[in-house]
């Protein structure tokens, strides 16, 4: 049975819009306190957007996701899982970051994960764009490829921006792939759609084996098959989760830099986030709020409620792996 | 025939933009006034949000949505009602209230009500939180318990608040049930959604006998049955409709203090009301509408645009009633 | 193989919220430019909304797609129609207009697209209030009258306004019908819905022969159904595409003048748009995107989508006559 | 000393943001009531705005003014009058309009203002864009012209736009002058500020006359020395006051659609109309309040205070009158 | 020398924008923490409007002011006062409150002060309404009487509302008067103004010895003048900041409850809290700041701003009264 | 006289909300166009904002300028300055800008401004985050170094952030100083004020011998004797002039990335900027402006209307050099 400590602060002794915004109303806790061993899963922040070619803003994601992640309770009703039971979870902070220097702030990143995956701390993070996820599989994976269920709108594997540049949000599974963090093969992506620039822009990844199963695949397959389509791809071998959030139509989440209208709903997203549930997770990330284009901030409430629907099924992973 | 004098003004005469705002451009009448008895169906603000435990603002609701009812119009195009061809509808104006004194507000609220109920009137309200509800039953059904189709993501059935505190917007059909205005086996609950402080704080109403279906049945049963369900759970009798905002998305309802993702779409709800046609209908509200939490002001636009669609079956069974 | 100049300008070269913006950063071209001749497809603002009865603003749309069109990119992934490949496309910029005379305004922008079929240009415009269709119509359909896809909430068929006035954005197509620009029995009015005034106000349109497919029966039919019948309706001969905002749900089109709660969504309205591929297209327009009233400028974004949806559909009906 | 029914509804009994609103909470009465010939001072809006040349909205301003007027108390603290002692006030609704047709629109409004003054009401006006201002001088003014004071970015006086037009916002003044309205030789225009189109624009008005005190000038004065000014151009023959919400700086007033930077505070102009007390007014209005561009509502709040302003000083203008 | 604990994080190192937010980054500690004894000055939140009569929304003031304080520096550039090398300061939370019962409120608020004082903690408090200074003061005062230096729009001293309400925002300045806990004759409100309900309503506090520089006789003075007149008044007694941002125009501070136009400039507040130094201060606050109606969200740095300057006096004060 | 194609287009005969948006509604022209050579004066966006340390946005400063820039028209009130009689004017676009390339970006835009004064044109910039003035002065400054009139919050003076970075928007007026381009003792800074990171952060540029002129200074010195020592300052040497909106009050710009309160009024920089006609004057720039933090878009306005008075006198220098 878990601690009392790692578990929200109740809203009905403190109302849920008071005191200091912590993910999830969560204890904070920094890598070099005392009891950080104790912590199964970790929930950071990495307010970053360097990588962002179109409209910044994302660096302001965790902050507002922090306020926001107050109203979030405690049992999924849908599945009954309530994950504070299950794992000692903690707000770890925000990783480091350098707003003016782009690999400065990869190598940052990745070091912060390192550590904490040295601690045995499995990640939930909350963006940032979507190049941060490269330096957190660079230390989340770097014994051995991982798999990856991958909700966007854009495959994010182009190759190169402005003639040279390797590192956008546009870029990073590409480079995770090259540098053998993800195994193509064992990832799948949902929601793909918007318009290209060109015919042959979205060859490069299922080259490589990667299952893509666009907007309009999505709506012929159904939900329950692409559910089953993605747990078939990932198997049973470590994966992560990453919900870039303009995979949701604009209307569910406004607040995002790179918009595409006739995206997933909310629940469809939940949904599927459940479908996951048994698998061989390792670590998720929820990307691309951007307060500044969400002047109603449902964007936050989206990507909160949907962090605590992947820490649901990753608190069920964990405790699994635990008491194998 | 209705008399002229209760229709709303035609905006192909005064734009619909102009003009003092009453609610669907009505008459405004005072309970005092001449010619109140000849109301059939009162609309009523309750600008009140004193229950509220975390965001207020839906004290403003009554304002606004009286500003954006003005581009409500006359006949229902699903079903050929037109409300104000069968029933003498009139804006009564707000029920007073006190805005720092809870037990006050109840008292105050309470006795408008008994008094409209007094006049003969069906009242049709637009809140206000959820916990103006309690008091408009105290004066709609201190004869008799009513039954109540209840649209919401939460079952607002708690029964204590910070240690001792009874009457919040988190417990007013509890308090309901207690004081014999409510009665729980002809009560259905609609859109519930959302996750729980503990997996037993559903069960105090199911215990009592009422009919939760969450938004995952919902979806499981298709609209068409639960409609039905509803229909067989109120039956006969004299029955209330109640709806929450927060029951929608919060992409239709942003403005609204607990917002809750993956709810009913408007197309949803309309139908679902529409469903309610032919049942004993004594009155109903549409609570929650927070216009400092919305920007755009839809939610308002919905309230209205809902509070027209219960009109209409509402003013059906007045018209039956009347005629029987 | 169309010349490079007509393309878009890519946004891995220039960022695309940089540089002077230009409807999906085309070239600007004067009807009295050198090489107007080699335009195929003309994109053109309508930046006047005199005919609006409620909530002016739709005057600002033109300039809000201008900005945010720059997000759109080349190739439809759905139906892979690349319409950059296909026609010679360039912005036109704004037709004339009056702010402060009506008829004046009917005028000049009559005048325009008279010039820009004489220039043999397939317009595709942004508006404005749904009046611009008129004067748009009275360039391109002088001499026949033209079959249309209409999407929207309302009928726009109403006769006069305010006692005698002819011309409103309620108006548009009773008087194209008048005046013989507009076949009703070729005429699909798809999406209505809203409360109407009195019941029988519908009537005039289908009694000329318009095919209304209300919401209610477009969710009875189904989406295929309906895109069946519309292409049954309009045949083979010359077809003009209009697309008023407000068919949409008010949370995916908050700026528009005349939101009507229960309305379609962008992906139904994508597919309904990619459902007219290989019809005889002779010019297109979205209107009523009224930046005022929407903080968040998502209908801006849905606006200059669906005019690229139109533009594909366009440009392979063009190119087809083009090498028939 | 004047009766109740005529005064504020009292915000310590019910709350200010509470009832339908209407102007300062006074008793709503049309032109047709019984007991009319009681009111000393109508407060009215002219929800239109067909003559704006760029950005529309200001049909919109009366509503939203009504409702923030609920904020206005009794007392002027600084001038200790209390304009609801000295004078019978009540809304009288809005002045009839028609948005799609500007010459329909200028009878409808001066046929309402002339049966105004044919009952001795004093009007106090809302807007409404500035041409507003013409109608209701000829109802105001058909026996003789008035004098004016003016505050404003911009003079108003131009001739013509868009090659004929005669009416639009930019011009009320020069038509008055020419329909011997408006005296010019008793006007004074104050705040006048913005770059011109030419350097010869802004003669016509001071060769007719017209006393123009541009932003300069009233810094270089000081607001004393502007305020004896004035008085000495009105003289103490009867004097209307016009407050075009631009006089302000943008910042006080963003909701409006010529916005210059560089204008008047809000505390300069409540200087400037209190030093108004004494002269023989006969009316006045503020105009300009555009909702749509003002996401805060200041000022719709400062177009009501400036209101309550004007009030002090033309109801102690009023009794005076009446107690001669 | 102080301690670098207390310090703020510097932006240098992690960006302003990043980390989990408390008052100007300072560390948060609990009143039970190890080393709270240390604290000198204590930056408290007080989340909690249930006195207010008009706009809610002043509880989630201290959320949004600790996000925004994180642009805070360390150094008065005009003072040179660096308050963290005077004093060691922590941000303690936020003080217990129940937002569905007043009086309860008032008894948790009260207490948790209680407790600071008895640690010797000065605290500096951000609102919530106005109401939360009168239970701070029942912690601060309970042993003689303080002075206060005022600002607000309003003088708070009204006596009941709706009835028998004795606490409301508008009165917790007779209250605290009736109780003992603020001396009339060492208080002084500067910046009053707006509108009365009645003549005589201001009265009251004046005839307790109450000091008020209304706006006109503020201007009147001059700032250097009313420094010195209320250096005058508090002397060098115990004395009590409070900033109600109301004082402000609501050009500088829209997020509040009950805004009057012709307020104080943010320059000008600067300048009156920097003439307080040298004063015997022992707490302070600033309250109504009401994130909801601020769309910019500038009433709350310009609150955060306030605290700063309030804290480099009190700092100064504190520091000196140690050292004595 | 100069040619008219280089006006503005007039507001009397397109809308000014009409047309496609370039800078003053000048023609816009590439920098390899035929004609390029006649141009004077060039107004340039710049939409970068990669040396943003906290929140970035200045990247959409172009393009939201040029949108209201449409509003601006041609003849100075005060001064009586035409710019457009005075030189021809054209909108050349953005400069080139990489945003995930800090280094790559400053070698782009400096190629860019190396260019425009190949070819003889004045630049007149909008930024972009203050970075963009260090690669603009590249192009401007290598022969020699130039004088800066410098209006601003910060001093943008520091050295290194996060460690080692050389390049941030603090920092770009100490390279300029090292890099030889700008001339310290010919350098005034106005508006400086907020808290600092500690006591000797300011010392730098002082030592260097910029004349630093903080709020309060300015304040003491009145607003004539500022203008006298800025032109005491720059002498008769080429000069540059560069306006950070945070030097405004953020109540007038609240759309920028580090506002500080307390600051500038409109007024204020209006009158300043006028003073420093006569000057030898080389080019200048209007800079921080970040339109997602700013819902009403008067920072925009601000900006434009600013960029407008830098014209005048920029204008009216070119001019002269031309005839000298």
């Amino acid at each position: 049975m878990k601690e009392n400590k790692f578990a929200p602060v109740t809203g009905t002794m403190m109302p849920r819009y008071a005191g200091v915004a912590t993910l999830m109303r969560l204890p904070y806790m920094a890598l070099t306190d005392n009891g950080i061993g104790d912590v199964d899963i970790g929930l950071i922040g990495v307010p970053w957007d360097g990588g962002t070619t179109n409209r910044p803003g994302a660096r302001h994601g965790p902050r507002q996701v922090r306020d926001i992640s107050t109203m979030v309770r405690n049992v999924n009703r849908s599945s009954n899982i309530n994950p504070f039971e299950l794992c000692n979870c903690a707000d770890l902070g925000d990783a480091p970051v350098n707003p003016v220097d782009l690999i400065d702030s990869l190598n940052r990143i990745a070091g912060f994960y390192d550590e904490v995956c040295r601690l045995g701390i499995a990640p939930l993070s909350v963006g940032g764009d979507h190049l941060v996820t490269l330096p957190i599989m660079r230390g989340l994976a770097k014994d051995r490829p991982i798999g990856m269920v991958h909700f966007d709108a854009h495959t994010d594997t182009w190759n190169r921006y402005f003639g040279d540049n390797a590192y956008t949000h546009g870029t990073p599974f590409r480079r995770a792939i090259e540098e053998g963090l993800l195994d193509p093969k064992r990832t799948v992506q949902i929601g793909i759609r918007g318009a290209l620039y060109n015919d042959s822009e979205n060859d490069w990844g299922e080259r490589q084996g990667i299952r893509v199963i666009d907007i309009d695949e999505f709506h012929a397959m159904g939900i329950e098959a692409v559910i089953q389509e993605a747990r078939r791809v990932v198997g049973d071998g470590p994966t992560y989760v990453t919900f870039d959030v303009d995979a949701l139509d604009p209307v569910f989440a406004p607040g995002t830099g790179t918009p595409e209208i006739g995206g997933l709903t909310t629940l469809e997203a939940q949904h599927l986030i459940r479908g996951l549930q048994g698998l061989n997770l390792v670590g998720g990330d929820v990307v691309e709020v951007s307060p500044p284009f969400d002047p109603s901030g449902n964007t936050a409430l989206v990507g909160a409620t949907l962090m605590f629907e992947i820490l649901c099924v990753l608190a069920e992973s964990v405790r699994r792996r635990k008491h194998r």
